[in-house]
């Protein structure tokens, strides 16, 4: 097989580079790459930091390196990930070596992404709480009168001095009317009194990505609002309290959703409930409607974000979101820290 | 034609969101997209911040919209991005609506994007001045005994008060042995007499990246590492007056590789000599020995960058990179700033 996601990469060997093939087969594994990683990796390889591989260094195109390696394993049939290698490439593999049978696999990696291990599990304990640590600066950056951006470039701080490598995503402030909208980008707005405030911010650490919403109210805010927040916090608590081994993703999502919808907040819940953590800050499972798959079952070892929101034209938007693991009991919120409105 | 990949639908459009499949189609362009975004998109086509398009809002699942929209159309030929689209989105796309004939095209849009317009070239004037502006500051951040990753902090600082919204890439800070490495990330290393520093690092203007790598010297420099910088100096000089239009992104390569291969560092340069530059950081054209395709003859309004790099282990490495525009006579340095080894 011929894993082509440079995530999926990752996970089976520890490379880190932009490019690189991984051609799995009984005999060992081969990473194919080029002159800027092929030092390194038989470095770290050698240093036990990454897992056995051969290097196969490309002189030309990656293409021709492949699949004169794959004739010298005289390999008759080979998968590839067909949910991430493009239609052109496939295309260009088979009129390269059209002897060989390639198979469409589909998820062969992912599936075993699915379910943390103990080193794993591990990190993403270090890293909730050191997120959920950063939650509780969020006070000394969040004022009347400041930017949007201002604030950003704050928690971005935050999050490189708590030890993570790198935010996870783009941080969200999104204030007053821009909070109605569930992705925005911190801007130029400053944040007003009676403003809602979403906070979503995330890091990475040795890879890992953890994510975490929190919601802040700038003075006095209106009492619509105010239930707007309490809504949320609700339907949360509840997400959070349905999740255990045996359940969909969809049955999560709707125990959420009836909640916001009880509150006639169906319609303002914008996205799903929530989706699974790993090298990528979105895999699976996803947590909504839809998420009725074998893939979005719960099991034990599965890490998700857990983050109903309700967003309101001309109101404001909120959204809660916390990361857990599934136990054997339910879960362990990885990000425990205060949830209420952060009043400045 | 569906188009997927989200910078041709941001080229096409301006739309920035995460999600969504532009169907362009001589009735109109349509916009699939789900709620996180449709209101944002409705807005900023109504404000005249994104082209003229149709939203069509998802609201199970992206492949149902499309196929009933496209049916809705009576499309009988649709083409896909067969550079862009997985193996697995097509073959479901197929399975959904097999009355339809789909045709994989491949490039179709970044054939358009290889040109600069007119408001994209002054974008990349000023997102050039601005970096080369950056480049000046390093001086207030690179000092012996501080550490790689401090140096890039500053930098990514620096690159934000310029103006830029965010990096184009992680910004590389590669000390000592580690410069040998073209692609190191900044750690925990300490500058120290005798280094060899590569600083390489973009920025990101309004969705367009430039990308600009100068080199430092920490106190005396060996001869051997002086050599190195002289040599690659000579090649970025010679690959830059090689620029013109209707030359092949391969000779622009030779012009560079020659001179190394001249100092007996042929071996040693480890990449190709520069890319493109656009909405992404690496886009058409290459510049390196195999750019030998039509999408690689340089043209009047092409921007790319011209880094050719020398790296010898136990030695260091060494690489120095400006953005060029192409114009009818050679080329314009977009990126104009001394490159003589910063003496720190």
């Amino acid at each position: 097989m011929v894993v082509s996601s440079p995530i999926n990469i990752r996970y089976l060997t520890g490379f880190t580079g932009s490019s690189g093939l991984l051609i799995a087969a009984s005999s060992g594994n081969a990473l194919v790459t080029d002159g800027r990683y092929d030092t390194a990796v038989r470095e770290a390889v050698a240093a036990g930091e990454m897992a056995s591989v051969n290097v196969e260094r490309v002189e030309i195109r990656y293409e021709l390196t492949l699949i004169d390696y794959l004739r010298r394993l005289q390999a008759g049939r080979v998968g590839v990930e067909a949910g991430h290698i493009t239609v052109s490439t496939l295309e260009s593999w088979k009129r390269a070596a059209p002897e060989i049978e390639w198979v469409a696999t589909d998820g062969v990696v992912e599936r075993q992404r699915l379910v943390k291990d103990e080193g794993e599990v591990a990190l993403f304990r270090r890293a909730g709480r050191a997120l959920a640590g950063v939650s509780l600066r969020l006070r000394e950056w969040v004022r009347e009168g400041r930017t949007e951006r201002e604030v950003a470039r704050d928690i971005d701080a935050g999050i490189e001095s708590a030890g993570f490598s790198q935010t996870a995503f783009p941080t969200i402030v999104a204030s007053g009317p821009n909070s109605a909208h569930p992705h925005a980008r911190p801007g130029d707005r400053r944040l007003r009194a009676g403003d809602l405030v979403v906070l979503d911010f995330g890091g990475v650490l040795d890879g890992y990505c953890v994510d975490l919403t929190r919601m802040a109210g700038i003075g006095q805010i209106g009492s619509d609002a105010a239930s707007l927040v309490t809504a949320v916090q609700s339907a949360q608590r509840a997400a959070v309290s349905a999740v255990r081994p045996g359940i969909s993703g969809a049955d999560v999502d709707r125990a959420a959703r009836s909640v916001l919808e009880g509150a006639g907040l169906g319609p303002a819940f914008l996205h799903g409930t929530g989706h699974g953590l790993g090298l990528e800050v979105h895999e699976a499972p996803r947590l909504s409607r839809t998420a009725t798959g074998t893939a979005e079952t719960l099991e034990v070892g599965m890490v998700c974000t857990i983050e109903p929101g309700a967003y309101v034209a001309g109101l404001g938007g909120v959204r809660l979101e916390d990361d857990v693991l599934v136990t054997a009991s339910g879960c362990e919120v990885l990000t425990e820290a205060p949830r209420d409105l952060l009043v400045v």
